[in-house]
């Protein structure tokens, strides 16, 4: 991994060399950030070679990733996920300028998470590991599941004996072993942290293994390229626990440090009004962000001690970045306006960044005539019910022509 | 279109000109099937061509398709879904040979059903129509309103009002005007058609629309040229309506008569043991099926009164095709084997294929070293309760060290 100087703590500094199994700093026990030799990767790619690339996973990004390579273990087909152009969800909302969508949802478990977790698989056998655990009943759990499925590798998740079982059944199909814990999620997360220290499993869990981070980044990568390395004005994306953002621009960081692109976007860092830490410190250009209440039917960004905020805030202030929180009617009103207007089904934190897009358009946060890609990061296969509070009511008639005459006119 | 010569009746046997409009035979009211000039197309495509598109849509085989151009309307990207190479599932059903799982469940709504509503939207498109309508509460309903949406066409679609309120919502999410009909399937099926015929709209009810099955065929176009244009011996495939299997094989013949294929592959035809009218007749090699009740939980092919049989029947009968029927137990353990080794997740019609193919090979249907194509046909997000049915129950426990030691050992 000649592209790889190494892991750098984001909390004392130091450097360490990058290991699969050091997922955190040995000194202070910082979460780790890896570092790349740009001239290095600048020697070894050009946008041109990348572009006839004929693999459109994740892993066609192999120079700017941790990895030396991904061998021939099976993987799922995790990246390549569509960019649209969203004129009339542009007009709908007053923007002027380019729109785009980058679905997300159409991986191979349906989120972004996948990203993380191919990474995770990948580094995990790296690291001469075959059992890979995490604590969780989101998105991170069933992309680890599945990713791990297809590789042939045993997982084990620790989730809250309160999980809807729609979650648990999904892990269970993926043949993950479920470990209902009967207690709150911080019981869960220390018995599975106990656990994956006594057994020696490889750790998935967020934000303490920077790798994840490293996995998520693709998404940018993929914006670049899918816009012919021509960087948008903005990119809204939904913020839980820090982590997603952060690997957002680490993704542009990267491909802005190898020459790739000659801009990096302002981020727009949307969070849920009921449970928005960091936008809150990132406001006061603060790094003191203080714990808050979960209050938000987006479940998956639903995190009122994020575990990712030094990088998070970091992101945000680099990118001279915009936040903006969004009520719940505010997040359905979103999923609905990405259904109606583009055919894209999302969860509701899938649909956040997009609400918080529309928010900063209508507030004059940003300027009309913005160009702006916002990232969908879940389907909203993944919470049904959800769907069924915003949808609305349908129209409802006996079998008779009349009366449907009288309903459509 | 010089690719179509025209469109065939499969009941009388005549010749009508290729019209948009025109969906079943106006002689006999039979279901017309769409012919294509063999020679014309080789001479304008060859193999070697259609490697280096770069579009990874179900357009680029626009030489088989039966449309000009798709124009410059937005759509949402349908295909591509990825051919995984299945080892580890090979093993466990004691197959030798080598088995591939199409994941088609990997498209936009999370079915193969896009394949044909894309399809639908271009040829509404045609036609001057802006709005399109159906009956139905599935896949082909979601694929129609996410489809219809991203191209900014408005869709009417009649359920019964029984439907599960998850699909209703997801149809909502995507504009659709959603009628609930206070009636039975049948009910709800004659107000869509009067409708229809009253208010001029697209029509995109299953297999009387000859062109949805051009759509579906290009899941055979991927798998072909997925593996090199090298067939396999089988294709195994879930059925319902019967559109699917004659559209998968129409695929392969097309690409057989237009020299991009050697060898056409056998069907294996697998339906629901309490609903398997087409598989019933097939076996008897009989054209007189027998309508049946609806009597698995694989509802996506729970279908006892098929819409198109013809096409179905005749496509098992070309291939040489064996038909197996599954009970919702080994459905449910195909939806298991899938997740677990390959990490796909199924809704229970999309394992239904893998179901069979298991059987078949357990049975000595057919040789333990042939090579197979097994479509997965829908995502198990589609229906998660069916999936909480099949996962089976998590271990639970307090959050102490010793009980989990205690548990795991």
């Amino acid at each position: 991994m000649k592209q790889v100087i190494g892991a750098r703590c984001t909390l004392c500094g130091c450097s360490v060399p990058a290991d699969p199994e050091v997922t955190v700093c040995p000194k202070c026990g910082g979460i780790l950030d890896i570092e790349y030799d740009y001239d290095y990767i600048r020697s070894r790619l050009t946008k041109y070679e990348l572009m006839d690339r004929t693999d459109r996973t994740m892993w066609r990004y192999m120079e700017f990733l941790p990895v030396e390579g991904i061998g021939k273990t099976p993987r799922l087909r995790v990246g390549g996920s569509p960019l649209y152009k969203a004129d009339r969800l542009a007009a709908e909302i007053g923007l002027s300028g380019n729109l785009w969508i980058k679905d997300d949802g159409q991986n191979p478990t349906a989120s972004l998470k996948d990203r993380a977790s191919a990474m995770a698989v990948v580094k995990a056998e790296e690291a001469g590991k075959t059992i890979i655990a995490c604590s969780s009943t989101g998105n991170a759990a069933s992309s680890l599941a599945g990713n791990a499925a297809a590789a042939g590798f045993k997982t084990y998740i620790f989730v809250p004996s309160r999980a809807p079982k729609g979650k648990v059944a999904q892990l269970m199909m993926f043949g993950a072993t479920v470990i209902l814990v009967e207690g709150s999620y911080e019981d869960t997360f220390r018995l599975s942290a106990e656990a994956i220290d006594h057994y020696g499993w490889y750790n998935r869990n967020a934000a303490i293994n920077p790798y994840l981070m490293e996995g998520k980044k693709t998404v940018s990568l993929e914006i670049a390229e899918q816009l012919g390395f021509e960087m948008p004005d903005y990119v809204a994306i939904s913020v839980g626990d820090g982590c997603t953002i952060a690997g957002v621009w680490k993704g542009f960081k990267d491909l802005y440090a190898a020459g790739f692109i000659r801009t990096l976007p302002r981020l727009i860092s949307v969070q849920a009004k009921g449970c928005c830490p960091i936008n809150t410190a990132a406001a006061a250009h603060t790094m003191d962000w203080v714990p808050q209440e979960e209050n938000t039917m987006a479940d998956s960004i639903a995190v009122g001690v994020p575990r990712n905020p030094v990088k998070a805030l970091r992101a945000i202030e680099e990118s001279n970045g915009i936040t903006v929180n969004v009520s719940d009617e505010e997040i359905m009103a979103a999923m609905r306006l990405l259904g109606r207007t583009q055919g894209i089904f999302a969860e509701p934190a899938g649909a956040t960044g997009t609400a918080g897009l529309k928010k900063a358009v209508e507030s004059g946060l940003i300027e009309k005539g913005a160009s702006v890609v916002s990232v969908v990061t879940g389907n909203g296969l993944k919470d049904v019910a959800n769907a069924i509070k915003a949808a609305g009511e349908p129209v409802s008639l006996p079998p008779r022509m009349d009366k449907l005459l009288e309903v459509l006119g």
